[in-house]
């Protein structure tokens, strides 16, 4: 189906609201729209239509533009973390095989050595276009692959989640319907553009006709300022960050802040007491990338009493909970959270596509309770979330095989006040090896918050008859020696 | 494409939040989710999927109830016009071959005579309905035929323009990111359910989640009581009743209305600049049958500013100006109005369907300024002809309206045996005055060709229920009443 390119239609519905501010530099709708439509032209000259195009950049307003010139294009866009080491944006530019690479300055040393030989420009020189667009922006396709966003699989390997432009234009509306909308909402984009969360603020402001307030990273001074300086309305954070905005200011958040988004995993219950007992409008939502970013929201108006649950499906999404056994669980009742909707991704790249009809497994676990409301009990039972970013044990796990003095390697995420989790390594050695050694051989491979804080040399791992590590008990081993170790 | 029910979805987000409030009876979102379902049970039992079912009635809370169950059993409803004669309703009702009608008590007589021999039901008996429903309600196809509408008729025999659900949504989407949402929004509703007007406002109640408040017609007293006390924050009129309510009251108007949505057909300048002048929200809007609604709409923030534009089209509306010769219009040039967009109809009953791609031709002349706001300046069937001289009626009823001695003014083609057609005006005084002096005032103030040579003092001008001018009734009263006149 197609409707207007949203970006133009708002440009020309207020060319002169603001669309996007940043480090005090504000793009109206039609500055927005016209620069995305002299990058799609730039683009156009170097990428065939039907092209897949990477993205490596922190949060710029050049990211902003070429999310917009993307679709006039009709290339889908790879946005690639830009925390991740050569290896591992190495992997992820194989398996999605862009014929473009776009690569912020000051990271292309470590995207040259990721991307080989394959054809790559310097984000700052493609965002430099002017050249006026010879045509009116062409209507966005919602059934055409808009974006391909990397999340990691049970098996270490990352999959590359497919995301239409439908799937994020029915998030925005699933989302609006339940958070509304008001004139005045100005929305503050504070989390990684190359993330679901981040990214879906982008593609809410355009549709939505809103000022997106873009912050380079979280800093809380910053953030606490500007909730004032530029009147936020609704900020997307992350637990962590929530609670770096509280360790550095006691006085009350603004009155027109209305919603406090608050998603990347479960938030510690001390967290959201504390905020309710400042009067702050924590909205939580259980989301992911395959979900084009919120599944289940909880809305403004029960944010301070429901605390801990992630809410009720946005409209138009089904949720459903399934016992192992495959049945409906009971109210009450842990089982897999299962998801279907236009705001659902149709699969990964490479693997055979989802049918609408048939529910994506999410993996994690939760119950709904008599009244219908969400409780995520536990994301999948290996993911560690820290910080918002999600770590998948078998990553690291592969890492640390590979490591000629380890014989068994198992990664499990303890508690950590700051973060929420942390990763911890527990090896079983079969040269000597240092913890320090092992340490640095992850640093040089893996993302820093992917990289093992601590390594436990034990003499072997808990394992089922079959060989399959118990997680559940190596994690109880963990805390017990770590506890230990306090003492 | 499938979305899960809206009011079912409702019904679970949030069952205790009031849905419908009609004469001091509160129905809560999940009271009728019950009823739309125990209704749908009933229907299920009397018509087959896929049926068209009739239904005649005044508003009434089991209307709304129908409105739901329809989807849920799989029927099509043509809701008709209570005002209409039996021949005028048989017409409709051969035209449009229901399965079964649903008649209010009260149009029993009218509807047997306008129905034959079909299979007809009571709406009281229908609604009475109390069976628990048996399954979960459905999924709604976005693709399926949701209602059959019979345009107004204006150009001869009306025509029944399908809209699907998918019409429905997208308009109630449309219409949010125009407006916007808001959680303590209340929707009035005061236009007849039959027309699109009325009818949308109450998908709108149940894609938002918010409270409709339905009157069984417009009175301008009770409108100006609940305003307060129902806290209403949106209300749908059209230019009559705004004058209206005004003129019984002149207390400004509460400060939590925030939307006076004025549709069926262009206000008299002097109502905007009054409404200007009190501060009261009017966003004029441009809509009919076959756009599920509004097609463009003023925005809130321009509505004190933009006086006498209909706005901008929706966000998933595409708008185009067209000349005579099929090319599109200049800025300032007068062509057709053509749409295009997911909330238009596909077509007509028994007409060839639409294709998605093509322009619907509305037949309404207009215009778009340089800065793309629409300004309709005319029906094209009004359109009077006078010596190769275009005549827009509109034109001359705003200088009519602007005498203080006029209420209302109709003005209409006569045929004229020298120029072809010459305009006669129609209108109810609210003060004394003559058809001289009357004609003086347009003579200074409109070209000479213009100027009406007659106006016929009448007592009621005929309009149809959502108070637009039937031009071709009074057209047919002033051809009687002056041929009369010439003997």
């Amino acid at each position: 189906m197609l409707i207007p390119d949203w970006l133009a239609r708002r440009a020309a519905l207020h060319p002169h609201r603001p669309a996007l501010i940043y480090a005090g530099t504000t793009y109206t709708f039609a500055e927005l729209d016209r620069w995305a439509g002299a990058v799609a032209s730039h683009l156009r000259q170097l990428v065939t239509p039907g092209a897949r195009v990477a993205l490596l950049s922190r949060n710029r307003p050049g990211f902003v533009a070429i999310v917009h010139a993307a679709p006039r294009t009709a290339i889908t866009l790879v946005p690639l973390n830009t925390r991740l080491t050569a290896a591992e944006l190495a992997f992820q530019i194989q398996d999605s095989d862009p014929a473009l690479l776009i690569i912020e300055h000051d990271l292309l040393p470590v995207a040259r050595e990721a991307a080989g030989n394959r054809p790559l420009i310097v984000l700052e020189e493609l965002t430099a276009a002017t050249t006026a667009p010879t045509a009116p922006a062409p209507p966005i396709d919602l059934d055409a692959m808009h974006t391909i966003i990397y999340t990691s699989g049970t098996t270490g390997r990352p999959k590359g989640a497919i995301l239409t432009a439908g799937n994020h234009w029915w998030n925005a509306i699933g989302s609006m319907l339940n958070l509304g909308l008001h004139e005045d909402d100005r929305w503050l984009a504070v989390l990684p553009l190359f993330h679901v969360g981040g990214l879906s603020i982008l593609l809410r402001g355009a549709i939505y006709g809103i000022p997106v307030i873009l912050h380079e990273r979280f800093d809380p001074a910053l953030v606490r300022h500007d909730l004032d300086a530029q009147r936020i309305t609704i900020v997307s954070l992350v637990a962590v960050m929530l609670q770096r905005l509280l360790a550095i200011d006691p006085s009350p958040f603004p009155p027109h802040l209305r919603c406090v988004l608050l998603g990347g995993g479960p938030a510690p219950q001390t967290l959201l007491e504390q905020c309710a007992t400042r009067g702050i409008p924590v909205t939580q939502t259980y989301g992911m990338s395959e979900a084009a970013s919120q599944a289940a929201t909880l809305s403004p108006a029960e944010s301070l009493i429901r605390l801990g649950s992630a809410g009720k499906p946005l409209l138009p999404v089904e949720l459903s909970i399934v016992t192992p056994s495959g049945q409906p669980a009971a109210p009450g009742e842990v089982g897999e959270i299962c998801l279907r909707g236009p705001n659902i991704s149709p699969g990964y790249l490479g693997l055979p596509p989802r049918s609408p009809t048939d529910w994506f497994h999410t993996g994690d676990l939760g119950y709904l309770d008599q009244e219908g409301y969400l409780y995520v009990v536990d994301r999948r039972s290996d993911l560690i979330i820290a910080g918002g970013e999600n770590i998948y044990p078998a990553e690291i796990e592969a890492i640390l095989l590979s490591h000629p003095a380890i014989a068994e390697a198992g990664v499990v995420g303890l508690p950590d006040p700051e973060w929420g989790q942390r990763p911890v390594a527990a090896i079983v050695a079969q040269q000597p090896t240092t913890a320090e050694e092992l340490i640095a051989y992850c640093r040089s491979r893996l993302a820093g918050y992917k990289v093992p804080r601590t390594i436990v040399f034990l003499h072997e791992l808990p394992r089922t008859a079959a060989g399959k590590l118990r997680r559940h008990e190596l994690r109880a081993i963990l805390l017990a020696q770590m506890s230990g170790n306090d003492h």
